[in-house]
């Protein structure tokens, strides 16, 4: 266990308030930030702190960044309101969200540049996870920063992955993640209701395929949602635009041909044309069941 | 434990060898069949028994059907040395090859014609399953054939999935797992080496995202491939042509849609336009990598 420590969350989604809980049961003061004041309110119920950023910053130990993307990051970390400028140094920015690796670089330069430690560290697992403390963390980053960030990786993660000083490594390898997670979902959605259209119902194929080599983490967390017919966002269809666009991004820059994960997105931006995007990412299925005239379970 | 039974094997290949292996081990006559001498003298040196069509077939309780594909499946079930003009009524053909769920139901219509039962009994698992009796049967077709096949699915499989009595719904789901398997493959392959353009080394992915919601049993079954340099095929490229041909068979009958398994597909397809289509499928990262100028272990 370590000492208790100063911790802000400027973020306070389902991840970011689940990681706030986390800080908050390990002990630690716990400070929290979004635009949505209803969310702070909530962390205060739980015993966390708020305050405006000019008078919290200076007192942190770390800052973990829990925001979208890279360009809610920027603003909260450099932007006219930004929190780094207010920071001690040799007290550390935790940066959660999924981005370019060359952003974490750029990220990382300017904090240093302040006297601000940096962790490259993308989250995988899901806000059940963040609640509970068991976050999967995909860390880079100078041994100063790992250390200064201990305290927070202790409390929120059941995993920290070293992936070495150079921030960036991080975030590379949360891209590798996302480009599987999203390929998977998709594929299971493509699957499920290309078993529909051989009179299979996705009951079944759930029940046989998450026995078998087809099997995949997101088959098994994600088919049942459609099993369910319930599309009530854990994770929703507007992440893979994002997360993917990311990926390919990031690839077409290396020269890397990615054509999977292009066509996986396309079926994800075809879900948000259709006006899912704030479903629960398994209804990517329904751009498969309507293009193929079939029925989904829960759907009349 | 059935009584011992008559069973042969048409197909002595990697899988077909271990199921015939599981059946001398549960103490059954086991008869072998194969176009390669050398695969039935080894069959023998096992404890098998082989001879000619004709003189073993009216014996059998069941025959089982290992094969490549459909086109194999019914020159030896029905073509002019066929194994079931000489079957007794009453006993069973176990057909486990991949094959559409359509040729399946005129295979159990010709079988019933003869009075042989007939059971749509596709596999999943791999070679070292099948020498272990430990696979998973997708298995459809009325309640005698199920009935006549025991003895067979209680010493090669460790899962029998009941899929109903209608011949073709077993062909259906192995479709499923397999347009799956593929593309979790293919995905695998495009991910490590993704990974490797952004200068992450293979093992390190595979330590991290067999942790992580990126995770599939192919990923942690296939990635190593990679990691160790060694493609000498368990399974091998050349399987994925035919079997995601097969799904978008039956998919584009269906008219269905299957973008993802069609991009999948078409690594595959570019692994044997370069010479691969014997190796192991994990060598589809080969086309990726030579897209990108990227170097995999094992490679000089």
């Amino acid at each position: 266990m370590t000492k208790a420590k100063s911790i802000a969350v400027v973020g306070l989604g389902s991840m970011g308030f689940g990681m706030a809980q986390s800080a908050l049961r390990a002990g630690h003061a716990t400070w929290g930030f979004d635009v949505a004041p209803d969310r702070v309110e909530k962390l205060i119920g739980e015993g966390g702190k708020s305050g405006s950023i000019p008078s919290v910053a200076p007192g942190l130990d770390i800052a973990a960044i829990v925001v979208l993307n890279a360009h809610q990051t920027k603003a909260v970390l450099f932007g006219d309101t930004g929190i780094v400028q207010h920071m001690t140094p040799g007290s550390c920015v935790v940066s959660c969200a999924t981005v370019p690796p060359d952003f974490a670089r750029e990220m990382a330069a300017k904090c240093t540049a302040r006297g601000v430690l940096y962790l490259d560290a993308p989250i995988s697992g899901g806000a059940a996870k963040a609640a509970d403390g068991l976050l999967k963390i995909m860390a880079s980053g100078p041994p100063a920063a790992f250390e200064a960030a201990q305290a927070a990786l202790d409390a929120m993660a059941e995993t920290v992955f070293d992936l070495g000083a150079e921030p960036g490594c991080g975030s590379a390898m949360k891209a590798v993640n996302q480009l599987l997670a999203g390929v998977h979902i998709a594929a299971m959605a493509e699957a499920i209701t290309f078993g529909k259209s051989q009179g299979i119902e996705p009951g079944r194929t759930l029940d046989v395929i998450s026995k078998c080599a087809g099997t995949s983490w997101m088959f098994e967390n994600r088919a049942p949602h459609i099993v369910a017919g319930d599309y009530s966002p854990r994770s929703s269809v507007n992440i893979w635009p994002k997360d993917l666009g990311i990926v390919l991004d990031i690839a077409k820059a290396a020269r890397f041909s990615a054509p999977i994960t292009a066509v996986a997105l396309q079926q994800f931006v075809a879900a948000t044309g259709m006006g899912l995007g704030g479903e629960d990412d398994a209804a990517v299925a329904k751009v498969y069941a309507r293009n193929a005239g079939l029925t989904l379970p829960g759907e009349a």
